[in-house]
């Protein structure tokens, strides 16, 4: 059954939460959204690898780009979506209704509805945002097509509580190695245990205090966790190699160069380190005059964003963007993910006042 | 060609080295070795699998077991065999040239040769000894045709330097499971890190300083380690769960139930304990008088065994059982996998002095 973009923004996001699409697995998903934008006879409609990029003509004086990724993380028991009702607040629950379906369904709706917004409009869906940067669509596009990207103003839908929020904290992963020497588990003397090794680099982490840092105002809270731990080799073989994945969020007012170097300092003396993904944070940027207009539109303060999110693409290419969004963040993820729906709604209600 | 049991022990072994026999594949060698010896006339021969049986039925008032499997860990480019020298010391490269092809050899060579030994003797050759247990030839005898493994006295020629190697620790495996609560990494305050709380685990392992305790004489050196750790989820996702598989080697000294209590006792405070696998040790049993005639006639001090091996099985028959074979066992299942010839010919030697 094709997509109805006619239906409610809360039945939309229930529609594309069923059609799994867990990164890498996004073409059933981009396939369906390319379709139901081409029968949109005021949209141009592009497509790139799983990425579908849909815009409006009219030569407006300043064009938005509102841009939303389709993929989620790996489900969990969590699909298909349920609808549930709790002391008379409706929940749509499921991988994907906070992270971030709601803000790709308010687009869908609006972008099918709005043929003559206020400004032109980039309607932005595109594939790889849960996993390394190096496969992000929109950073692909940025690469190979930037001028899909060209506008004044962005807004990514990312779950932000129906919030507006500026900026965001940088990201890096890295790895740190242990090693050791192979040896008959019998005779682990003959060896060196890469996993017992490992301690002090756990410890570390279990021990560090984050800091919290205000950068144009807003607070940023900075985090660092262990992410994935692998190593051994077989049932009786002392191990060789214990490989703990890091990931280090901070705050945008510290460089890329800098949050580096605090890492190989806390673990160079543990490990191996090996870098494997950097991203810049990105600066709030709410005093550009559309980022203004935007908020006195929607009625909102501006907060920090915590996570990672693309806006620090669009503010590498000199675009201010915000994300606004349905869902809780700290949902996101989580294998009890949901949305109260009142706020996809209200997300709908805001965004369609401002761009008519 | 059929086999020469008449051949040198050096050049039998180099004859069934060449006949690959990975676990699994031991059809064509145990056929060969059937053949040979239903040749001759003072042994019955039996089959079961690829396991074939060869006794002496003199009315001797003893019998002595001598065993060994004739499977090898997969080739990995180190067959057919080459013999060499370095400094005046021949070398028979490749694989089952340690374990345990030249113990077997000598087996067969001393089960056609040896009309009438001074005890009767049960010469076994086994199947699916480098595998899990529950494919292992000489459990599946135990269970289904223990008369045959009948006896006083078992040796066991696996390789031990030509020395006689008494008992062997026991074996358990277990993992300590650590867990916590997803969220996405950028708010990581909201999830619980599994992988964090496996600091004092290792903490622990790395601390911990094994026992070296005496059984019957010989001193059994224990050994704990982690050989296996994963745990998380995505690069972006607090972990919910760590598991660190540890694998404890235990003096025979110490039951099966003793030995889980202490590990219990260990890990239960800092995670979930997951009893894997669990195989008790085998004591040096060199008090029987048919051992210590044993070791006498071959004018050799016992040492201990480290890895378990099947004279374990053995053991639980009640049966004492030790280990004697040429080749070095650290250098079973190595890509460099040789044996110092002299020392197939000195284990010949002294297994043909002490039965005739």
């Amino acid at each position: 059954m094709p997509l109805d973009l006619t239906a409610t923004s809360i039945e939309l996001t229930r529609q594309i939460c069923d059609i799994e699409s867990v990164s890498g697995n996004e073409k059933e998903l981009a396939d369906e959204i390319e379709q139901a934008l081409k029968r949109m006879p005021h949209l141009e409609v592009l497509r790139d690898g799983d990425l579908v990029v849909a815009r409006t003509r009219l030569g407006r004086a300043r064009r938005v780009v509102i841009a939303g990724h389709i993929d989620t993380v790996p489900v969990n028991h969590n699909l298909p979506t349920r609808l549930t009702t709790e002391d008379g607040v409706e929940y749509l629950w499921g991988r994907g209704t906070v992270d971030m379906k709601p803000g790709v369904a308010v687009a869908l709706k609006l972008a099918a509805e709005l043929a003559e917004p206020s400004v032109d409009v980039t309607w932005l869906f595109y594939d790889h945002e849960e996993v390394t940067s190096d496969l992000n669509g929109l950073a692909r596009l940025a690469r190979t097509r930037p001028e899909l990207l060209a506008g004044d103003f962005a807004i990514l839908g990312e779950p932000s509580n129906g919030a507006v929020e500026g900026g965001c904290n940088g990201t890096m992963r890295f790895d740190v190695v242990t090693r050791g020497r192979r040896a008959h588990s019998a005779r682990g003397w003959m060896g060196e245990n890469a996993i017992h090794k490992a301690a002090p680099v756990l410890q570390l982490l279990s021990d560090f205090v984050p800091e919290t840092i205000e950068v144009d105002g807003l607070a940023y809270r900075e985090q660092l966790n262990a992410v994935l731990v692998s190593g051994g080799v077989a049932g009786n073989v002392i191990p060789d190699e214990c490989r703990i994945h890091v990931n280090y969020r901070f705050a945008p007012s510290r460089s890329t160069d800098e949050a580096e170097a605090a890492m190989r300092a806390l673990f160079e003396p543990l490990g191996e380190f090996e870098l494997k993904d950097l991203s810049p944070g990105a600066r709030p940027g709410l005093d550009d005059p559309l980022a203004r207009e935007f908020l006195d539109a929607v009625g909102l303060e501006a907060k920090p964003k915590y996570g990672w999110t693309d806006v620090a693409r669009f503010s590498a290419l000199g675009i201010p963007a915000v994300n606004f969004g349905p869902g809780d963040p700290s949902l996101a993820h989580a294998d009890d993910e949901r949305v109260e729906t009142r706020q996809i709604t209200a997300c709908e209600d805001a965004l369609r006042a401002w761009l008519q």
